[in-house]
């Protein structure tokens, strides 16, 4: 496929929003040891993408890449993290998606693994106020869902499981894989850090809500 | 009724007060993803207040409003939030009062729904030195009532229940929603900061002490 | 007695560190709601010390006052703290103290409501490395007692009960008030910094081995 | 043995280094009270390394000395702190170590008295995609051994159960000793900055695992 035209002004934009983005979310701790990996929308074939290993809260221009669809480079020789193809199915799947952030907290790395633990599938967090930071809801009355995938190495056949579960439930805002972190997105670079700080805040009154020995 | 005319210099003066507050707060953690919302007073009749919805750690004059102690936007078309009545009870009770600040901290969150959970209606908070930074208190020899309300989304009947409760009781600087969060109030931005800060700690120290089994 | 002359450049720069240790202090969350109150010595008989009830992050030249080793205001009409008393009955017993730094953590507001609540005096601190951040102390093999006092809203009867324990015991840096917080000295500012950290580190290290059950 | 000759521009390099990596890790809490000590490599026979005792947050050039690989200073006559041999170990025997940091933090401390309790001498960590960031792994379907040495303030009696436990086993890139803190290594500054941060999240991930009552 011909890569549509990028425009320069919109690249830069996005690159700055992803060097903000790093900055701000390696300084809560949520993305060590240049973990996790975030990516902003630039037309409906391209996405900018961080490159992998750089240290996410020291980003430049040079730690962003553009890539196709289908998580293939576009306009350069680098090489794309295997996790782009859990980027790309989101990008793909919701026109509406602008920016994915994929961040490993001890808090979703915890709160996983006791999902994983307790034999669940997913999460299920209820009568929070703050439940009302993610877009559509309106009320604390009602509960979110959040699907949590065994973790795997092979990233084709996990972003086939995610697709699966997407196809047949509700849209969602994220998802975590147990004892790796969260998957997160909304239509532009705030709102998915709005729903990273709230997936966040959720995990940790949950966690401290179990205590380990129930967690 | 007619809005009384507000000083400029004074409007500035508390804008700069509401975005350093969100400053402070948003860099501890307590409004996260949007969340809370602030205001101090301007008049007798008026209020300057945040514009529901924005970044409470990035606020800029376009992020505060007027507001008359309806809760209805003077000056502008700009949509108060639903929560502004719980400010402007406040404002209308309490002369003296300067600034309301609401906030959404793990900590408040979960010793709010600890204390629903235990059966109670409130939460009662003795032997801590820090009980002296309350206005009013000279010694840790007192005890601290913080009255929990169940969470509500019709605001109006919540803030009447804030008021049956306060017609009923003794004055106090602050109250708890459950899975919420803290309204906490003070004769100005300083002082109600400084509550704020005086709750959360208690709010750790009690949620530390009891642990998760007994929380 | 007549106050000997100070030095203005001494002044300056005890001001300086008093100012540079409230901002470090206030970073932490150890003196929250404008608790804590610093003090640095600044001759035999006159030591520089915090005014009562300012933000602790924020002190400026205004928000530090003189007070003589009986605890009375020199050259202004300032109120020293009720609290001052505490910190001249170290300088006075201690020629070589330079600093005395009071915070309110909530580590050490827990570790020592859990001690009293445990029927004991004193906490006790053993096999930890940083043990040797004490001066003094050479060896992890050795063990360090922290006394933890009845909170008392009576200063001299309180001072009292330190100086009578001090008299009666080995020197340390410095001892516990239940449910309200640390008192720490050192030769000068720096050290006594080095003394808050290390107590903190220990007390947060004791804390969580405990946990809520046993502490 | 004469020393080799340090190119100037290197030196500064390693120092700069040196100074923000302590600034970073001070940030963190993981080196307080004047704890912890760094080093990197200037040459096959020499390292630069901090002055024993400095503050680990406001290091400058004159916190940083020249050792060679026995421990003993080079161009200076400044004492290299007693731990400089379980620093130069590590350059001996690993030529691709180009840093070396330890660090005391409350997690390395806490896990290592865990492990120590429960009568263990080594902590596997298991089933995290974290254990990616460290310099070789390339899944989470592994496990990493992360010996605890007993604590000994006779150094190179400890310099040398450590180099006894590396001879007998495996490369790793960090052990602990009990109730101390952590070493790590890697091949450059970043490298072994990404460890230690690897490494805090993977103790902070088992300690709230387990709990007190288990830890």
């Amino acid at each position: 496929m011909l890569s549509a035209p990028v425009d320069d002004s919109l690249w830069q934009q996005q690159v700055r929003a992803l060097i903000e983005a790093g900055r701000e979310l390696h300084a809560r701790g949520w993305v060590p040891a240049t973990s996790g990996n975030f990516s902003a929308r630039l037309t409906a074939a391209e996405i900018a993408l961080t490159v992998s290993g750089r240290h996410k809260g020291k980003l430049d221009e040079a730690g962003i890449m553009r890539a196709d669809m289908q998580g293939r480079a576009v306009g350069s020789d680098q090489r794309p993290s295997a996790e782009t193809l859990l980027h790309t199915q989101l990008y793909r799947r919701y026109p509406e998606v602008g920016a994915v952030l994929h961040v490993h907290s001890v808090n979703a790395t915890l709160i996983s693994r006791a999902v994983q633990r307790g034999g669940a599938h997913d999460l299920v967090l209820a009568g929070y106020e703050l439940l009302k930071a993610f877009h559509g809801n309106t009320t604390h009355e009602t509960s979110l869902r959040v699907p949590v995938f065994a973790n795997d190495q092979d990233i084709p056949r996990l972003a086939a499981k995610v697709d699966a579960w997407l196809d047949a439930n509700e849209p969602i805002h994220g998802y975590l894989i147990a004892g790796h972190g969260l998957y997160a997105w909304g239509r532009d670079m705030a709102e998915t850090l709005r729903h990273i700080e709230a997936f966040d805040f959720l995990f940790e009154c949950e966690l401290r809500e179990r205590g380990p020995c129930n967690a």
